[in-house]
């Protein structure tokens, strides 16, 4: 069990966190000033991304940290021609590091071309794309030069159930005829959003996980229709964010079906286990970044005569949140390197573990780090908040704790049938 | 110990919650829906209150439901001449069930004048206004014509410790003098809102709760001004909302002064039981929304094959949040009835107490009631975001968690000194 | 809501906590170290009560603090001939606070002939016996000149689920002949315990409710035989104890079937709910007495030069403790006044609830004052360690804290079906 | 960071397996009956080893599987001569798997001469001891011809602050004069426990970390008593134990002292570092039994028409387990690596956070073992009862949970200090 990142990974995660520290860091609370700004103003002017994050692109590319996402396994040419320094792609052992370090900052991970849905989506593409498909769709996605999203979840149906799906995807001749509603679509709000993978059913009486297909469908094409806009507790993720996304008659050509059709869950297996892996990763990021502001303020502020961390159980609270977060990110890494050393079937568990135990702990080191900080945790003009966000939000993203713990049972129970 | 309301209470309540169930429970999701509308269009049109909150309080009035939060102790003559039903008010036993049914609205305590910060303000004038302060802003916010806010809570220091309070209310011959900057002032977006209850530091050396000074501050008086709004979760409480106000050579006749100079822990202490009982008492109503939206849902929702209720701990989950609250809502009960029966000293543990049950209880019921949902549960469509913002705010406004488990400490060890 | 007892209850109330105060704490901790002695001595010498507990009893008798639990509704002439001062029984509402003192030491139910399972079992013949049945065993019993067990629980199935009882009650002729082994039967340890309350399956084909039968049988038949005492957690709760039983061919008379063959469930109904109040209010009493050691300790031992209770979180422990045991208080007395005012069917989901609450709720106050009693905490000469098994068995005897929330859940959900 | 053991560490640890498997496992369940049998026949026979453990002890040394605890650092020509196969000591992170095994059977760490607290007595011998006390005490241990303690906890003071030690250790000539109580010695039951290490005061008025000694006390020189075993939640700990011990003018050679007189804190922390970390890896071990013993149940036990493993909660009860040890299996490994790496210094947070996550985590997993066996749960018969009590009782012994909490703390607030 070694969990130790390449040297030439190594290299890489601390060329990002000098990267994070003078780039980003500096401009971060501007960045978010200037979009409470325009949210405030309304209308459509915060969906429109704010200059900065291009610059901050054109940097980061600039000094070969770009797409530092690309799996080892299935970057192939690509990590060489645009991205990742070095010229082939990382482990996710490897790449952990670097997701932690994204993390802490809500603009890193777009900064970096390693943000979701987009990472997900790409890897797919690698993955299964044809030829076409991927001088299409992927080349532009690594180059930032368009954005993506990932149309599965349904508001009428228990999506939780990915069999559940119920929008349709069939195949007419050469072409695929698509129908239904889809929601919380993360990336739609984007004006770069030009790429939706859609997932839908195609044969109803096949076997349970061979009814659904993947396809790609542009968002221009006639019938797809952005309806609103969702919040998650008020915010709305802009200038990404997330949308409802109705398909009323969508015709798209049968070559933009990927893999085959039918073959979506294959997909979704492939699809979720790095993606996972990210997500937590990025958490983990996030918590320590929530701790470390807990503790400078628990430290700097006074109450009763005392620093809060000498009041009541604050010191006790601060040292819980330390040992969440060291559990969290090793199990993290552990699920990493099962993912790297048994791959995503051998990986099973110990991925829907980490989805389950992650976002609630950084969930509850957040809510810590806002009591710490009184009122001022609540407001925008800290962090607290929208990370709160992000980690309640992933306890249902990407399959709710509940499913995951059944995964886990279910294989644990496996052990002794 | 009889918690039973009295008979006049209990038909109250039978006609407060039948006004909920006819009038505002079938007007309410449109009202957000056209809240959410003005919000998303931006600009200030969002804090001008939609005509349905006059329209309302109207019929509440008309049918006697009005200030029934006056409490029995107090209210005097303006009970017969401004609201509650018979003329008298309620004891805190008597009017907990009310605020239980409004707490399962967000638009309830409004409609019924019966919202803080505008009760605890009434209270306050109630208990130690001077005949002409009552006249000049008791009757009128009993008539719901102005709205009021309490400014108390600094940026700059820990407000978990009111004797931190630096913010400055002067004597100067027959004026005060007022300078600092308050935030999280409850109110202050709403047009009506004309008078501040201003909490500043009169004697610096003056015994540790003799220093502050109670002023009423016009809210047009010179110097005085409402910087920004602040966000709790993104979220914003329009039209009501809360913000940052600052105050600079703000002049107020010395007759502004409530009590007397020095003397504001003195009204604080009596302000604070009774509305940290309706806040409570609101959130067990808040919860009981939640878990019967939880329910209905569990109960119809399939995944899997089968009704959410039947899988894994779902139903383990909604027994746990049954028991969860019923005992806040017998604690809480409980402080209203030593309220009653030994007065703000005696029900000093048991207020603190609900303080940090009911808050947290609140919190995770409404996240499992999130969970249940899927999805549905974050956007603003439903009403159970708004609700966990209400409730994690409450574990900080009126003091945080661990200031009232320190009370309760305190007066525990003290009972074996 | 009315949970204030009748003057008769609260002076009976004052009594029972004089009589604690003067006769029982001061003899307790010898009590125990004598027990301790016996126990380490070994042989069947710690099975034999010692004296003090007659002695006490005896007092107890004298001062007519005796068979209080005696339920108004059932009680008859029992109360005026066996005990309850004053001549009829109590609600269960105000039996509770009695029961709560009890609760606060290991002898005192014992000593005021209120323990389980002896109440239970008189409960069932005072409402389901015979008058030959009363005469012959609940005359003795309510005189503490024998004592009983139910042996209802079985090593071979899972006992949670009733209807699972294997054992046989077969009736042949005017006889029911009894097989199969039963654990868990508490105080089949004690030597006076002459008589077993046996659940039995009779009618295999029967409604699964109308199958078992519940039948007396008196120890010294042939073929009843203890096979062995159990332990919980090492501890043997002598000299009641909890056994094994075997049954091999018993022959009783058809007479002492209770109420009639199939009909076991009826009465395990009707016993459940006043036990579970007593066993709940118990607990509510144990977790007073161990937060007063927990406060008394943490005021008076100094460690890094500070009284406990100024160490990291240990006041907002305290803290939490009694907010813990103050909501478990309320919800018992919850339960009691429903069980008094809708009786034992509309108080089904109160009952579950105080049996997955208050146990739960005493674990944890009685860890928390192990904690800060350091290593005393652990040992046999403070009464936490017994009181942590205590409250720990209670999570399983009379049904899991699982069974429970599946009741709790199935009612909550019915509301909305 | 890499935790992978050598391959001799691995082969060695599949050694361990096998051995528990074939030669530990089948006897276990006997040896416990057996062990019950004589408790509860009394008297001192329970504290007279069974033959059963020397027999494995032969096995376990003849198989080379033998003092495996040997720490490379220190283990110099002892681990050839006395031990490990093959010569020389593991590192923490190579020993750590193999704790974990034994940490499954209450037998194994005595079979293979790696139980506490004689590890932690030899390393303190062979990292300060002179040759003469290596030839004495050392030589023996390893031999297991006798066994030691470690006398330092005393009942009068709060020992979780080891400043507070008030037994005297005091220089007189070429003696030491020793007087004192101390308590919860383990391992004093045993008749082969000949050595004691103390410690004691010995120059009040020096530093406050330079006050104390470490001495070498035989236990047979005058003086010496061993008052009373105590229990821990009614278990002894048999034929080892924890008892109660009285030094009254115990006299011992001043060349008995270890290190040097008031050195004694620089022993206690090299001392407490892998002594942690076996203690939470076989607690890792602990809880893999009894979530093993936990799924064995709950997929052939039957209720309510179902296996148990379907009922409830009780599937996310098993994953929530299999999370719970998984992460905390990983931080030990890591606290291990640390130790390695880093050394003591470098590990003090790291090995501060195993101490307080693993017990906690190993006592919730056993308790929730506990309920999935119903009334099973509690009986000497499974090994779960004793389970729990080793997991609670770490939660104190080595430190509380509290102390190494603010351990933590201070670590993470110095870091932005």
């Amino acid at each position: 069990m070694d969990f130790s990142p390449s040297p030439r990974a190594a290299d890489l995660t601390e060329r990002v966190r000098t990267f994070l520290q003078t780039e980003i860091e500096p401009v971060e609370a501007d960045y978010h000033r200037e979009l409470a700004a325009l949210r405030a103003q309304g209308g459509d002017a915060v969906w429109q991304p704010l200059p900065l994050i291009a610059e901050l692109q054109g940097k980061a590319r600039a000094q070969g940290l770009w797409n530092l996402f690309l799996p080892r396994e299935h970057a192939g040419e690509y990590a060489a021609r645009y991205g990742t320094d070095g010229g082939e792609g990382l482990t996710n052992t490897d790449y952990a590091p670097i997701a932690e370090l994204t993390g802490r900052s809500a603009l890193a991970p777009h900064v970096f071309n390693c943000n979701a849905p987009d990472t997900g989506n790409m890897e797919v593409l690698l993955k299964y794309g044809t030829d076409e498909q991927r001088a299409q769709w992927l080349e532009p996605l690594l180059q930032a030069e368009i954005r993506s999203a990932f149309t599965m979840t349904e508001p009428d149906v228990a999506s939780s159930d990915a069999t559940n799906m119920a929008a349709t995807a069939v195949v007419e001749g050469d072409e695929v005829v698509i129908n239904g509603r889809k929601w919380w679509s993360t990336g739609v709000g984007h004006p770069d959003c030009k790429i939706f993978v859609f997932m839908g059913l195609t044969d109803p009486d096949a076997d349970r996980h061979s009814r659904h297909t993947m396809v790609l469908v542009p968002r221009d094409t006639l019938g797809v229709k952005v309806e609103r806009m969702l919040s998650v507790m008020g915010m709305h993720d802009e200038p990404h964010g997330h949308g409802i996304v109705s398909f009323s008659d969508v015709r798209v050509p049968l070559a933009n079906v990927l893999l085959g059709p039918g073959r979506a869950f294959e997909i979704a297996q492939g699809r979720l286990g790095p993606g996972r892996v990210h997500h937590c990763m990025r958490l983990v990021g996030l918590a320590e970044m929530a701790l470390e502001l807990a503790v400078r303020r628990a430290t700097t502020r006074t109450a009763f005569g005392r620093p809060l961390v000498k009041l009541g159980g604050n010191a006790e609270r601060i040292a819980d949140a330390r040992i969440a977060i060291d559990q969290a990110r090793l199990l993290v890494l552990h699920a990493a390197w099962k993912l790297d050393t048994e791959g995503s079937r051998g990986a099973l568990s110990a991925v829907s573990q980490i989805k389950v135990a992650v976002p609630n702990m950084a969930q509850q080191v957040v809510d810590m780090a806002m009591q710490m900080h009184g009122g001022a945790g609540f407001d925008e003009e800290l962090p607290l908040a929208a990370a709160w966000v992000s980690a309640r939000s992933l306890r249902m993203a990407d399959g709710p704790d509940e499913v995951h713990r059944g995964v886990i049972a279910k294989l644990e129970t496996k052990k002794y049938a």
